[in-house]
């Protein structure tokens, strides 16, 4: 059943830029808060805000055969994104891999596991979140799949789903969705630059928001 | 039972502010070591060092609502202060409410949970020191209360005691201990000078202490 | 049974130089994946890549004497290796003793137990790899040993081996095994250095590899 | 968008029945080794090796609202399936949960998330494997879905999949899948039984499964 | 500043009997969900339902001495409560201490660090809620107190106040709102019993709490 | 340099035997508290105390095939204990191991990994002691060792040492200490009888130790 599927459909590039730009914490309550992987991902560096569409690979533990055949299949703009069948810390991937990537256009790395040449990783600008950063060797034995749906760190992503990533953490755009969750982006950021405006000058969220009286309502006692 | 006290009272802004100058594992010793938070406790930035008046919260798990009625409560220099009722690393806190906090005089976090955001909140210099970072939202529904004691990472907090956080971690001191604990810091602070020059020099620990003499009727033995 | 072995045997420092300048997953794999600690290693710093001979210290829970021992017994390129018999987050360590430890030439430590004072710490330029930041005080009751095999962070480690630490953990090379893990080193990364050139102008790991056949036997098919 | 499925598509209880007889080892070997649950889900219980069909909720942390709404879903044989949509240990479910369940004929529960009233529920021969044992209320305030596709535990479960649970954790079997994964399962335990009755002899695996040629070949060597 | 509080105050032993009786997930409820401990404190036996006046210990971490110097303080009925200043693992309790502690009426120990002799604890029926269980030994060196007030496992406990535990864990009970509570369980436990029975003849939580209007109005949709 | 050493020394089994008997925390106290496995090994049943020589494998995570290698080095009494090269939870042994391991009259597993088929194993009488139970397989691809030193949840085994493992864990003694140990261990259990006497009739330890006099000159006060 290792299987590899060649040609998958991404969402506009256009669109998906202006999902990184939005930040993981818009996007994923723009789309009603689902698609967050769990806080166990962490990025290797700081500050960057990335999107792009998935790459999928389904891997054995401790096996990073794959991903020398999933980076055939990268595109300009994907993100590979790596889970393994069975929890695993090992370092998957390297500045060797990571090189390989980027000749293809493809800048950043999701993956349920650990990675090493860290140092490396941050100098060339290659984007990583990871759960774990561990020099441990991983072999070429056993097959997996590429862009297959996957379940990483919690999230179910597709082939071709949009990964916006950034320093509070990973979340996924169903590719369908992705005009519409855009949409709401763009409204929730409008409405929050108004809000940030009034908290600027000292207005209270209380009363931006009208808290006072359900408050009071539900029993909160001032003394 | 939920409830807002409203007037509490708060340390001399003078003392803390020295407080905050000496860090936490100085403070800490200072006490008998006691009123150290555990090691969950993570700065989001480096570098920091820092110390106010806490403004306490007990929030139910995965809701945030109190925050908004605990930055009514906030004077400048204060310390906002969140335990959960229950463990929880959902995000709790993000740009718009530290602009809210910034903007009544407060530039931290203490927070037993998850924030999110992180990115921001560094370039607004807001100091955050928390369990988790992470995306996910929280919800307004459950009451909880504001400037009751709290215990927040192993330690108990009450409103308008001092914390001191630094790249280390938190401390707390009781604000009735204030002025005693900030002598013994000072004293502490002239002798590890002292120390410093010594040790620098070369002098080993060993004869500054007078250990040898105990290490050897304990019976360790050199070959 | 507490002990201090005074005069340990020591790698050339020009091999172990350049052991720290390939880094610590080429040494790793230079000598068939054995020796890394744990992926609960973490620098308290970004960017170090450093290499020394351990000075070991085995000591009890919560209890820094042995390190006043372990740092008479110092010279110049040592790294100080800390493990405790029992598993422990407290501060063993902080800018006093780093302070007594670059006085004689010692500018690293690698710890399975917390430290503290690590703004200082990096400020001093030394490099700490630890499993935690807690400013948790220790005591100086109980004896240990200075200079014995230990098992710190799941690796063996003798006297004088040598430690490799970099961002991406810690690695223990044996003492008799130096200059033969170091030929391995340079042929692996003149090999590296190779596919880089190869992998960065696009050619695939596929290839260079020769891993279509060796896939296609096993199973794995294209759609 | 909070909705639930009424009519939900079952797996014949005879195939269902038969596959909780093989165990979780066995069936996860079967469907060439996916749809395990993490080993954080444990069994509250010993000894019991169960089968049933998945009625899933997606529930917010801290709020088993929705638990009420699935209970109206159930018929004989069925499982409750929780997954939080944000990770939490709180007690979601205890005996009076489990009481209307049975009434309905569901006598088993996989949760994501904590139990509570464990003792009774033992008592009562209910089936439970969460993540945690907390009697940490929770409160009943914002909606979620029943019988919606949901990721538990690592895997992804629809309605009306078979859930194969024992002391070994859990599997989530496809219903479309779930007469294939039969027929292997059969051959499979037909083959375990041969070995096991060659093996208890003292048949080695060794000559059994033929390894040593491999391992020689692989680069073994005796001394 | 270490001291040993001789003379505690502690509650009517026939309202801690009946709390006990009660259980922890139904007491916690009856206070309006204060006084858990965390998760992480768990039984070493199954089975046992327990209540009695703690008296409370602060130790250092791997550091057993006040345990001596506790149990000359225990009275008939009396739990042993210790938390270590710092957070440990090691086993600080075993069949000796056990021993004297029953000599003196005392028969369960809540301890937010390990214990062992597990085997023997279990037989001799004395009842123990732990975080770990670990062979590890302690040392006799550091004073600490008795029947101060400690922080154990998240929860603040008061020398006197009521532990009650159970297989779903550990809950403190304010000394002073022994009654109160206790008036409020025996409400609740007539109202579950009451609910018990309409639930085991299969009418639904949605109806017996008049749910289905407040989930319509919230948006919830059948399909 | 994968390796299977074939002829190992073993201690004398009577004195095993004894060993067993005095159970892990014993036997860790009588050997200065050395040789304690980390408080993550667990049982998987409860009540049993063995001990017998160590048959060691150094294996590839998620890759069991030493195992089956391993089984034909076993002697009546031995244990086998497994440490992967990479921290692994999988399930590396299952019933079936156990049944070719009985059939050599090897009756116990130590495993820094994760085992299956649990519900088997107890009813096999099969002790064994792991950090998991996981019902994911594993793979027979890459070689490892049989019989070398290895380090498994932080203690050193080399092959032949003696493991006792009993309800607290799991402690190694060095082959050639066993003797040593073992007398140790006896005047270790003759005045702890003589203890447990004195204590269960109301002597507190606190005369027993003559520890008043210490207590005071440290400066404990009562009150």
């Amino acid at each position: 059943m290792p299987v590899v599927v060649q040609n998958i459909q991404r969402a506009d590039p256009e669109i998906v830029k202006k999902l990184g730009q939005a930040g993981v914490a818009t996007v994923h309550e723009s789309q009603s808060r689902t698609g967050l992987m769990s806080a166990s991902m962490c990025p290797i560096q700081q500050g960057l805000m990335r999107a792009g569409s998935a790459v999928t690979i389904s891997a054995a533990p401790g096996d990073n055969w794959m991903i020398h055949v999933a980076i055939e299949q990268l595109k300009e703009g994907d993100f590979l994104v790596l889970a393994p069948t069975s929890p695993c810390d090992m370092g998957y991937f390297g500045d060797l891999l990571a090189t390989s990537a980027q000749s293809r256009g493809c800048n950043n790395l999701i993956i349920d596991a650990g990675v090493r040449d860290t140092r490396d990783l941050r100098e060339m600008g290659f984007g990583v979140w990871s759960t774990s950063v561990f020099a441990q060797g991983t072999v070429k034995e056993t097959l997996g799949s590429v862009n297959i749906p996957i379940v990483c760190a919690g999230a179910l992503v597709n082939p071709g789903d949009i990964i916006v990533a950034d320093d509070d953490g990973v979340c996924v755009v169903l590719r369908k969705n992705v005009e519409a969750v855009l949409e709401k982006v763009q409204v929730r950021l409008a409405a929050e630059e108004e809000k940030r405006i009034r908290l600027a000058r000292g207005d209270l969220g209380l009363d931006i928001y009208g808290m006072r009286e359900t408050l009071a309502k539900k029993g909160l006692s001032y003394i």
